[in-house]
């Protein structure tokens, strides 16, 4: 049995990653392609009880080094109890983020250095990438007003600061350019049956369907 | 203003590490030595709340390397808010614990390797040292039976099985063997009041008391 794909999906607060996210393992099932939907932090048991520690709380709560780390911690729960798995049954996994959120936030905006991030990467998880990740790029300011439109107390990102913010765009506009094999940079500021369509047609024009 | 000394005590469940923290403290400050007593994981407000995923729970509730990671992420933010800024005032800093432990715990027994605690340790923390550490060595048995006797649900290593704990033993005692100048092997299988002799006798050997 060959192995299924793993693709995530990157970008700041807002995007509508989660959205998009859905809707990609929908059009998968409906072509017959069996894939799961997933997110970090999160996406197995104890990822999830780490992803509580990360997302709500002070702003200031944690060192970088500390919230790189945590990240990590909870992404080893999610890829080998979750990720590695389904991929081995051939079943695809659709991420909601992955490792570059933890290079663009923790590693760029937050200054623990992008090199520090794929060591710990590296020692981890054997460095293990995505098949395809797709960044979707927004201005900060409606991304910002998107994010601030969804309900629950996970927001400790979203109030990091304008400047933040600015930094994490610029961050992911970088990587899609330096990872053009594994990388696609799309505009996520249509409506989301447009930005969609866009996903689709880059998955299509990658994988056969 | 010179730095404090920074001295870990280290070993298995029910060495008798705490007690013997406090009982150093309390002889330094008799001698007009500022010390403080402090323990991993933890310390430091957020380490204590990572604590809690550590110390309770089901044994087998985290990979082995996430379970590294977090003891790491714990010690970040123990060292970078605690330790560091009391040892810069001049004050010493007696820990209950702590990368030796992540070693004998994680990295041995526990099957992550030695190397990648370490090369966690540097990358995380400039893999920053005790001057002193002090490896409370006791048989198995006998710390596993004061262990049980302790108050408070924080057994979840404990309960890791005979096994665990021999391998445990092991590795402080190779630990200590390997690194003389920094390591002492102590019998803590006396009174209380004995091993506090004991463990003054190293620091008046080593420091000017």
């Amino acid at each position: 049995m060959s192995s299924g794909r793993f693709i995530t999906l990157e970008g700041g607060e807002g995007a509508g990653k989660t959205t998009q996210v859905r809707l990609l393992v929908d059009r998968l099932a409906a072509r017959g392609i069996a894939a799961i939907a997933t997110r970090e932090p999160g996406g197995a048991p104890g990822a999830e009880d780490i992803r509580h520690l990360l997302v709500s709380g002070d702003t200031a709560r944690w060192q970088p080094m500390t919230e790189a780390l945590l990240h990590t911690a909870a992404r080893v729960e999610h890829v080998e109890n979750l990720v590695r798995p389904t991929l081995a049954t051939g079943t695809w996994v659709i991420s909601d983020r992955y490792v570059d959120s933890t290079r663009a936030y923790q590693g760029s905006a937050q200054g623990v250095g992008a090199e520090a991030v794929l060591a710990l990467h590296d020692l981890a998880l054997g460095g293990l990438m995505p098949d395809l990740t797709l960044v979707l790029d927004l201005p900060v300011e409606l991304g910002l007003a998107r994010a601030r439109s969804r309900a629950g107390g996970e927001d400790r990102y979203e109030r990091m600061g304008a400047a933040f913010h600015i930094h994490l765009r610029d961050a992911f506009q970088a990587m899609a350019k330096a990872e053009p094999q594994r990388c696609v940079l799309v505009d996520a500021a249509g409506d989301v049956d447009v930005v969609a369509a866009r996903l689709w047609s880059i998955l299509a024009s990658r994988f056969t369907l």
